[in-house]
């Protein structure tokens, strides 16, 4: 018999990436950890779920930790599926996502792997929080976020998060001395500036590569993008019903039915 | 010279799709169209982009209508990304994205590559709509919404959105003249019960289908899924500012920064 939390840990750059290596050390610090996370990176692949295709799963052993591991050919979003339906003997008492290799502040959220697995989860009623680390590299340091991230959990667990909602933790990178504190944010309104790069393939055959540029057009100080330009780790609760609630009013006066 | 409106139309079931056939050819009669749209099926991509891998686009004919066509092996986000920036020789007045072969109605929103499009539209500031008709049959008969997309395209047209607003317009399965009318609504509070198939390979292995029942925990009678069961077509204004900004003075509380 344990008192401990049931804490699921999953992520979209891959099992073996150092990011959720990082976590997974950090939640067994705190509970009885399971993982089930993809088989291979996911990056970018938003709240995709496989609909068309089989689910491979397998228990695996990735380092001497106390934490049950289960590799998975799905996606982030499935990888939550599965684990609540056919893996974990109970509902858990946290998700975690990541710790991501590169941001998913403001407008990322809509393409984030990590954040769909946690927003998967939410929408199964399991508080569940999306960590990502301004550092897109593999190697990224990822100690520094160690405290920050307990006390995020921490907190969680034991405030209790307000119905439908999860949060998405961005970290700034910088060495954990220089981290101001953390800050409760709103998304800030940014977006990408495409700019493919056009090649040909030996044959001839014209393709691209999808490049961009982030533009953040908002000057909130208020945002999650003001804090990590500012040095705090940023925390943003997040919902899932996309409702524009503001505007039902405005377009119940439209010619809709005459 | 011409005053029609540019529209870009795609769709995430695929170019050759009838539902998007069908939406190219309403179009057709209120604009110049533009399709640029996946060369194969992509259903439950969610906000999928492609940042690993090439993306090819070739110009074709699919059937004797006046739009141009291009199809695209990326996902509808990848599509709507290219047609603004290396296709449409100015940002397009609208962007329509469907028929769905399927219900994007509530939850169904955050796996929708339907939904993605149109939300990809949105955050470029492109007015968009997603429409989906809820029969998933390949040979659905779409006939019976051209008068109501028609209807709720002029009003987008004519009113103009909301800004950072996009539409989420699902039609029931239903002759055009049992349908009562078009609804504005707020997205249902449900969810999916997944159950997992599990089954052997030849070689042994398990896998895994993804199979699962859809649950409406909302008894609203303001919900897209009420207005769909009782013969309304369904207009949920969507936003992708996920920020739930009603929680931010309670998470201010936490102890964060102790």
């Amino acid at each position: 018999m344990t008192n401990k939390p049931l804490i699921l840990v999953t992520n979209d750059d891959g099992i073996t990436a150092p990011g959720i290596r990082t976590l997974i050390s950090i939640m067994n610090e705190i509970g009885e950890v399971v993982v089930v996370a993809p088989d291979s990176p996911q990056s970018g692949m938003g709240h995709a779920i496989t609909v068309n295709s089989t689910i491979f799963v397998e228990k695996v052993v990735v380092d001497d930790g106390p934490q049950a591991e289960y590799s998975c050919s799905g996606t982030p979003a499935d990888c939550v599926k599965l684990a609540n339906r056919e893996i974990l003997k109970r509902k858990p008492d946290l998700c975690v996502s990541g710790i991501n290799h590169g941001s998913n502040s403001s407008i990322n959220v809509i393409y984030s792997g990590t954040m769909s697995a946690a927003i998967e989860a939410g929408v199964e009623g399991i508080p569940a929080i999306g960590f990502s680390l301004l550092d897109y590299n593999w190697n990224a340091n990822f100690e520094g976020t160690r405290r920050y991230i307990k006390t995020i959990v921490e907190n969680v667990l034991k405030e209790k998060l307000p119905k439908d909602v999860v949060l998405n933790v961005n970290l700034p990178n910088l060495p954990e001395g220089e981290i101001k504190g953390i800050k409760v944010c709103r998304q800030a309104r940014a977006n990408w500036v495409e700019e493919f790069d056009k090649r040909h393939s030996p044959q001839g055959r014209e393709y691209y590569w999808l490049t961009g540029k982030f533009v953040n057009l908002d000057h909130g100080e208020d945002t999650d993008e003001w804090a990590l330009e500012h040095g705090y780790v940023s925390v943003v609760p997040v919902q899932f019903d996309l409702t524009a609630h503001h505007c039902i009013q405005n377009l119940n006066t439209w010619n809709f039915n005459d």
